[in-house]
């Protein structure tokens, strides 16, 4: 099957790309983008930046330690696509294997001198994860012969050791790659990289262990900590094996983790990873909305780990944040061109960024930037798009579950169905079946939605935030419509979260709101919001929302601290214009802030 | 005159430490400690870790590539401490002298190969610092041979260039020695290097240009921006070359960039620099008190500019940042027995750190370290400390102004006299007159003591915050008695600083108060204050506030957002001990703030 991820167990089974079809629509349109534009515009980058090169062994080397990870990413995205241009890219990078499986532009001549920051596995593992999709998707070819010879070596060179890499991401590639050819020492290899962990393996460093989750073995872990690219893509791995041995005591444990990460780490775009300085995710309730960091690949990993999450235990909260961090993240990571990219996803951004050429060096700023030094996020943008169907819906021995409403057309569980919708600008879903078959449909209503109802043979009864369920058998034409009701909500943090106090913010299905400043309009430094229900106007198929507002227009001189508590003066009374966080942005440099101060 | 700081023209002119002697208080025991624990402590652990072996030619060289500064800065507390050990340790240094001047253990064979991180001219700055300090308070030997040879070294090599060093310092260190000597290349080379400074004069970075503010000319900047650290030491080597070349303009611009900076960049603690990665101010009103950075560093260089400003237009609100400064940071960054130190001054801690072993990498967390892998800040300590008498005092024509009160005996301006106080505990200051006299005596009146009186020849009268003035002539044994009110007082903050919305702290005199909590005392993570007038205590000669409180005591699990704007749970009434924020940490591992939420 064409997925990404593909236990041999679990509560819920994947649908993969060959049964999960996108018809034009909120993802079906950025998914053909994807296909059509993003693909092509990181491979020109990777060329022009000499990336690609290092694999013919042009020289001097171009690129950070890591970068033939970002044309493995890229094979990935091709590989779900069914890209044209990955053969020869693939015989390109099979160009620089050596003799015995190892590959990597940076170290060849000085091999494995540094595994804190060498990146060798990491780059290993997602070679390994472009091959697996490479396996699923067409067969064997080049790439896979050359994934598979350094996936033995890796075995060859690690099975006794001690070692593992600064940047996990090997552990779930070597998963999937034993759950394609059924080679099980890849497991096995999977397996001794998650519990040696933490020994620790590595050698400290000033951001300290926990940067890499070396500080304690995995089981030991009450939260996810550290580098958060590094701890989501660890988690997912530590998931795949705990599945694929059947190790219930490690499933809970990231479960748990994962409990006390969204109580406590989490901001409300789902984003993840509070800290520029190390990327990690700062201490429990350090959620700044101006200095979040909210890398977007942190968001793609929380994605995949809540997949796995999902499939192993059923539990529709794991989709309930994907939901989130689809629409107010990865959503947000890529421009509506598809040629331009967020690494860094702030919740406020105080000054509009000051246009750039080419590459953000810093990988941050209020503007979407072509290409970055480090280049992970386009990267992953692009394989996770390629493959986003196999996100959408699962099957169970009962039928047929769908987690996220897009027009598609979906066939698995024992049922056909093409679901039409203009979500998440409307909550109307309809589920129309496509042939006669006899499976359970279950519908996710999400969190968010406290007032729904689902039609079907003529009755419509009230559905509670879960799972609506309805049992077959089915003919073909009939229809399940679940309506769920859009209208703005005010949202309010836990009085533990500091940065947030006394704000609140505007929510609309799964939607995040933000108030955008572009040019001259009127400026979002010092304003105030009256709490009452937002109106909502429907422009070019995008809902916005106006709410009341003061905003004050003082230049605040002199010291900032005195014993008055009103500090705002010459405040006048305004509509504040609210657009989707998703789309900010796209206007020009702007300021933005998705918490609005009461 | 022995004082790190001699401007040959200015409004006010300063008194060194021939003029200005500490008796025991407040700054009297801390000056004494620095010099009978601090100073060694420091030499301890430049030999332990290598620094000072490099000069010796060990190998392998130790340390980062500017570990040669933190021996320099140490030579200058020396010099200014009158320490035995310096000419030892200047003989060590002088080994390591290039026949041409040149003297750097990290370069020396890759001389100005990095201009942007190599900080070959850093360090010659803070060599010369030494020995203008030396040459001060002793005359010439050995150090300041070694000294003199490298700053001409420097104006043959940079004379005619277009380069500069990525980390200011040199331009205030030149202006002293030319100060000192009368060579007047000294003068025009620092100038030169001021002029050419964001021209730009050096390669982008990541980080951007304004990190070593070389992204515009510093006669067109508005703000003080990137680095803390290397913002504030060019901003006072800036001030040093405006006034010795009578460039009114050039002191306007930095005036204006200090305004500004205080206005929107200074956290209520006078710390500056709230960013953590790149160690810079960050953007206006970013001031957050959890991840404020304020390094220890930073703070010593924003009382250096402002003692620059204040002597250049006798400004008084120069010295009531100062004043700040000294009490909230200055004094913060040492523990009480001198031998260990915060790098970062965050204003709020909410997870205890863990004790360290040793050298505190990081240079984060909540408790003082003895040492850090960069260990500028306890160098810097010293030598600022062994100086301080000398940022106590002015004089003018008119005659003698006194700055910051703590118990001393002062000589200049016409008068001599004693202060005796018992500040910042208590508001009585009283100026007796030792000799016969006939300078005006001007006393500052904190720009905090809203309710002040001056005590004199019989009658007393209320002063305004400002310089409260006194005309002579004087017989011995006058006296004036300043009381400044010293009731606690709740302060606001601005409604642009976002991180501090709805929250209050107390400040008392000079000083600002926080929440400090050890062990099982009660956590400050969900609290919330009373705004009443808090309750004093006085315990072995520290003022402790109390103030009512409502202590919350949930866990907080599950989404930490949602409709209600209640989150907080099971609160109980409490009262809330508040320490001096300067004393926090001395307890063992604590979490802390200072902004309580209201």
């Amino acid at each position: 099957m064409a997925n990404p991820v593909l236990p041999s167990s679990g509560v819920l089974s994947p649908l993969g790309l060959d049964a999960v079809r996108l018809s034009p629509g909120f993802w079906g349109d950025r998914v053909a983008l994807n296909r059509e534009v993003t693909i092509a515009h990181c491979q020109e980058w990777e060329e022009r930046e000499g990336w690609i090169g290092n694999f013919r062994g042009e020289r001097p080397r171009r690129g950070r330690e890591f970068s033939d990870s970002e044309i493995y990413k890229l094979l990935e995205a091709m590989a779900w696509a069914d890209h044209p241009g990955l053969p020869a890219l693939a015989e390109t990078v099979a160009q620089a294997q050596e003799g015995d499986g190892y590959i990597n532009t940076r170290w060849s001549g000085s091999r494995y001198t540094d595994f804190e920051w060498g990146h060798e596995l990491y780059c290993y593992g997602h070679l390994i994860q472009a091959a697996v999709a490479r396996l699923r998707m067409h067969g064997e070819d080049r790439l896979t012969q050359v994934a598979v010879r350094a996936a033995d070596h890796v075995c060859r060179r690690f099975m006794d050791g001690t070692e593992t890499c600064g940047h996990p991401v090997i552990e779930m590639a070597l998963v999937e790659l034993y759950r394609v050819t059924g080679t099980e020492r890849y497991l096995e290899m999977a397996r001794r990289f998650v519990e040696r962990r933490g020994l620790p393996a590595l050698a400290d460093i000033p951001f300290g262990r926990a940067y890499y989750q070396d500080d304690m073995p995995v089981r030991q872990a009450q939260v996810f900590r550290g580098h958060a690219v590094r701890a989501l893509y660890l988690a997912s791995g530590v998931v795949d094996v705990a599945v694929e041995t059947g190790d219930e005591e490690l499933l809970k444990a990231v479960e748990a983790q994962w409990e006390r990460t969204v109580a406590r780490r989490t901001h409300l775009t789902g984003g993840m990873g509070s800290r520029h300085i190390d990327e990690s995710f700062g201490d429990d309730y350090e959620l700044p909305p101006d200095r979040a960091y909210n890398e977007t690949c942190a968001s793609i990993a929380s994605i995949m780990l809540a997949h796995r999450l999902l499939l192993a235990t059923g539990d529709v909260r794991y989709a309930d944040l994907a939901e989130r961090t689809l629409y107010n993240m990865l959503a947000t990571g890529v421009a509506l061109d598809g040629r331009s990219f967020f690494y860094a996803n702030p919740l406020q951004v105080r000054v509009a960024a000051v246009p750039l050429e080419g590459v953000n060096h810093a990988a941050e700023g209020g503007l979407r930037s072509p290409w970055f030094d480090v280049s992970c996020c386009p990267n992953n943008i692009a394989r996770t798009l390629a493959s986003l169907p196999a996100y959408m819906a699962t099957t169970a021995a009962d039928g047929l579950q769908i987690h996220h409403f897009t027009p598609s057309e979906i066939r698995g569980g024992g049922v056909a169905v093409r679901v039409e919708t203009g979500y998440p600008w409307h909550g109307a879903v309809t589920v129309r079946v496509l042939e006669d078959g006899d499976g359970r449909i279950k519908l996710r209503v999400p969190a968010w939605a406290s007032d729904a109802t689902l039609a079907h043979g003529g009755t419509v009864r009230p559905v509670a935030p879960g799972y609506a369920s309805v049992d077959g058998p089915w003919r073909a034409g009939d229809e399940l419509r679940l309506e769920l009701a859009m209208s703005p909500r005010w949202t309010f943090p836990n009085s533990k979260i500091d940065a947030l106090r006394a704000c609140a913010a505007v929510e609309r299905g799964p939607l995040v709101y933000c108030a955008e400043s572009v040019g001259d309009e009127p400026p979002l430094a010092d304003l105030a919001v009256r709490v009452e229900p937002p109106v909502e106007h429907e422009a070019n198929g995008v809902v916005e929302l106006e709410v009341e507002a003061s905003l004050g227009d003082s230049d605040g001189d002199g010291w900032p601290y005195g014993p008055s508590r009103n500090g705002r003066v010459d405040a006048s009374d305004a509509r504040l214009r609210l657009i989707p966080y998703h789309r900010w942005g796209n206007r020009g440099p702007a300021t933005m802030r998705v918490w609005l101060p009461i």
